[in-house]
């Protein structure tokens, strides 16, 4: 946008409330005066030191204080990371949802497992269509992804437009649908992009990412190469495009394909019934009708590629998949690739597996999967297309943000003209002469445990940690503080700690000591029983390290009566 | 070996302790009527479910029961997984040990850390010696690998040669030292060799590792582009030739070399004081002097490659460090690979350097690392030089002893004459006629936390992952049983389950229903006092599952007075 004279225009807003320096939870708004539409409402898995968490989803203080401005959210696909917060986030803001078919039905799937008192409200769009929210004007333009339906965004506000890239690739060749609509991007790159937002998950590996084609090329070989095994494929359910291959190659092949596992069952019903899939007739069959087939007229198709406890696959590893019996007459493909921190799961059902002398494939040996995200040069090709004025790099680690801005300063960004927020909840802030951060709204994390949604905190966290690692013993007395003698007790409770029957001297020891410093405190007439607690807390802290090189956690229980 | 007629021989029997479908922990022995021999004693790494515990060592009842027996503990090189568990075992099995000189100087610092009763018996071998251990001979045979005189063991039997190969890579270009001694494998093979033990770390891996010298390449490069600033290098306190490397490329560039992290401190100091580093006259500077330099004139070697907590490259990214505070004008190089397990560990130190303005580079990026493990073109090259009769594929998980099978196959093998065990302490027994599984011997786990060696079980680790996730409630009641009624309480203590404060109401409903049951109990005058407990427990668990979806553990705890 060229230099204009000054106007009564206020500035623009843009803050995410997720997604930066963390992989998911995905959630960007952009606040123009009293209109803020939402881009992507998704949820965020637990790091190692959430113990016990289930989910993360974003801190929408902020968003419910001005509940009155926000004019929607707008979705750019149906991944958990870009929509799973919805059905939390909806029961205490329930404002209006756009987005494709599929990823819609998507989210009516999720939704039907929660309750709400005032129902969701659901509007349906497609790739091209426009769409008002308030002062803003919101444009869907299709990309490819490893999801079908996955829609680029780009914003018309009073600043000018706002493109939000989504997650995408380019795929030449797709399976289900057009390649990424290149000619509307570059079109509204033309037209001029005042601000991109654009997803860094693959900024740090070259070239670009292949096609989903490869991945059937190399499922015919395989196919071809293994007529006389039955063959059990598990990949990410939302992958509707690698299912369809899954399908087509099976019913080339004479195979029945049978689908297992919860998610899967749900989103393959889904596509077909929103023709999002295409089933040739008599193919698809209901997995307890397996045994009527012969072994290898068989494709089994299951949830668990990323070796998910209790998933379909980890059940058929671990027999304990009630339909599914594996052995050396099955070929077990895993088309995925291990989300950073699920290797180690992916590694034991695959140890499994092998002991049964299953056959197995995976991505390290041959292309079984691809990526759905961008790499560099496909990175590169947005931002020749959009030539943006301002650039945030969103969806990453800071790593990738940082990568992110190395690239488009390589394609000759100006640094200063680039936004990497140190953090979530920054408001960058763009006028018709500049873009600058200014201030900060409220942003965090969550935590769902159980039904309870943010009611497990850092003290919480830390107690569990504690726990974790060294266990703890409970300290129980009965005392009589006026007569100054112990009741009953001190007993000890451990749990987590020591096997107690191997180590009834160590804990008789323990316990020696803990009722010296109650006779101490009883024969000194200390009544204050925090300070009481205190010194039996050292006291055993102490002689345990000492003898254990352990730190239980003490929690001792006085009762005065 | 061709058929003999019948002799008098004993079979040969052979079993591993560890290092078999597990990473680490590396351990095997070969027995021969009175006498053991005893290949590495590592240790391993606890998995996600040993929760607080610090190391795992193998289980060696079985040497303990035959002591008299084991002739000697023979060290193919001196990483942790292979010498790490020889404290524990030193003192309750002291027999010799047997390894090249890098490898015992490393395993003196380690026995420094812990008192022994008797002192342990250590003597210093060089490739090509053998050496007598009863009935046995142990040739030591020099190969590449990521820390320096490493080697492979030729074990001379009655049965025949049992050749292990250690861990290997070919490098036809060593920093220090020769190429792996390809010569000597060739003539033992020629002699014949009944059976081979493999590394199997890489078996997914096409190709061949590439060499050492690859990655001095790759540090030429960035130190010629990069000399305005300081440059931080982690890589592994152990590899002495990357370390090597990092010292000649800095003197050679003018830049004063400082080491910091405990692990490598020790190590360079061993390597140098033993000849395996060679350092130019005043290159290396004590860290605490490198304020007398100018940043751009100095290389800070340093531990933390894995992104260890409490590292030094930890410390230094969480501003923690008291020596070295890192900003925009430093480089950081992280010349390791993450080991499955630690990736999320290291993209944390990587994101918090970047955050600092600190330029980053790691493998994903540049060749700044390279395997010290053989890939499958060079386990074929052991398995052509050695032709062994029969083939026992080692280190490695399940899958990667299954693919080495198969690649074992490929070199045309014949299927029968391999052999994978299901687990550790299998005994492969081989005659004159054939080898086969013929029993086992006690094998497992030993769990090290803090000074207890032993002492924490599938109980207590079951109890660690419980409270971990939900947390705990203890339920403390003194009650008198003769009269029937509750003197004091129940009152409720909770850790890691909800933030008490926040929740009054929850705990306030828990603590009547305990009451409640309780008050029914003494009605009825139980005083069946386990059973009052789980009514107590069943009774509050199912009320707050049915609130929170959680499932704390309930410790109740009643004192009748």
């Amino acid at each position: 946008m060229s230099k204009k004279e000054k106007t009564d225009l206020l500035p623009l807003k843009v803050y995410s409330l997720g997604g930066i320096d963390e992989i998911g939870k995905n959630m960007t708004c952009i606040e123009y005066g009293d209109d803020i539409v939402i881009v992507d409402c998704g949820l965020g898995f637990p790091d190692d030191e959430m113990l016990g968490v289930d989910l993360v989803i974003p801190d929408i203080t902020y968003l419910e204080e001005n509940r009155e401005k926000v004019r929607g959210i707008v979705l750019t696909h149906g991944h958990e990371d870009h929509i799973g917060a919805l059905p939390y986030v909806l029961k205490t803001l329930n404002v209006p949802v756009y987005g494709t078919r599929l990823t819609l039905g998507i989210v009516e799937n999720k939704l039907l497992e929660h309750r709400f008192e005032e129902q969701p409200r659901l509007f349906c769009v497609e790739a091209g269509d426009v769409i008002r929210l308030g002062i803003f004007t919101a444009e869907f333009i299709h990309v490819n992804h490893s999801i079908a339906d996955a829609c680029a965004i780009a914003i018309n506000t009073p600043q000018g437009t706002v493109l939000h890239s989504g997650d995408f690739k380019l795929d030449l060749t797709p399976i289900e649908g057009d390649i990424m609509d290149i000619a509307r991007l570059g079109e509204i790159g033309k037209e001029g992009v005042r601000l991109l937002l654009c997803e860094s998950t693959n900024v740090e590996r070259p070239g670009y990412t292949p096609s989903e084609k490869n991945v059937g090329r190399s499922l015919d070989d395989i196919f071809l190469r293994n007529t006389d095994k039955r063959i059990v494929i598990a990949t990410f359910s939302s992958n509707v495009q690698r299912v369809q291959q899954i399908i087509n190659i099976s019913a080339k092949m004479n195979r029945k394909v049978a689908i297992t596992g919860r998610s899967m069952q749900n989103i393959v019903a889904a596509a077909i019934r929103l023709g999002y899939m295409n089933v040739p007739d008599d193919t698809l069959i209901d997995i307890n009708e397996i045994r009527r087939f012969r072994p290898e007229n068989l494709t089994l198709v299951t949830t668990g590629s990323q070796g998910e406890p209790m998933s379909a696959l980890y059940r058929m590893a671990m027999s304990a998949h009630d339909k599914v019996e594996l052995g050396s007459k099955d070929l077990v493909i895993i088309s995925a690739h291990a989300i950073p921190g699920n290797e180690k799961l992916v590694g034991k059902i695959v140890n499994e597996m092998f002991k049964k002398g299953v056959n197995v494939l995976y991505d390290s040996l041959v292309e079984v999967h691809v990526s759905g995200h961008a790499c560099r040069e496909e990175l590169k090709l947005m931002h020749a297309l959009t030539k943006p004025e301002y650039f945030m790099p969103v969806h990453g680690e800071y790593k990738h943000l940082t990568m992110h801005k190395a690239l488009a300063e390589e394609m000759g960004m100006d640094s200063a003209n680039i936004f990497v927020s140190p953090d979530i909840g920054n408001v960058l802030e763009i006028t018709e002469d500049d873009a600058k951060w200014n201030g900060s709204v409220a942003a965090g994390k969550v935590l769902v445990d159980g039904y309870g949604v943010g009611d497990v905190g850092n003290i919480v966290l830390r107690d569990r940690k504690h726990l974790s690692e060294d266990g703890l013993i409970v300290c129980v007395a009965t005392v009589d503080s006026r007569d100054g003698y112990i009741i009953s007790g001190p007993d000890l409770v451990s749990r987590g700690f020591v096997y107690v029957r191997e180590a009834e001297g160590l804990m008789e020891q323990a316990r020696a000591i803990a009722r010296d410093v109650l006779t101490d405190c009883l024969d000194a007439n200390n009544q204050d029983w925090a300070d009481v607690k205190n010194q039996v807390r050292d006291a055993m802290t102490r002689f345990l390290a000492a003898k254990t090189g352990r730190k239980p956690m003490i929690l001792p229980v006085i009762m005065d009566i």
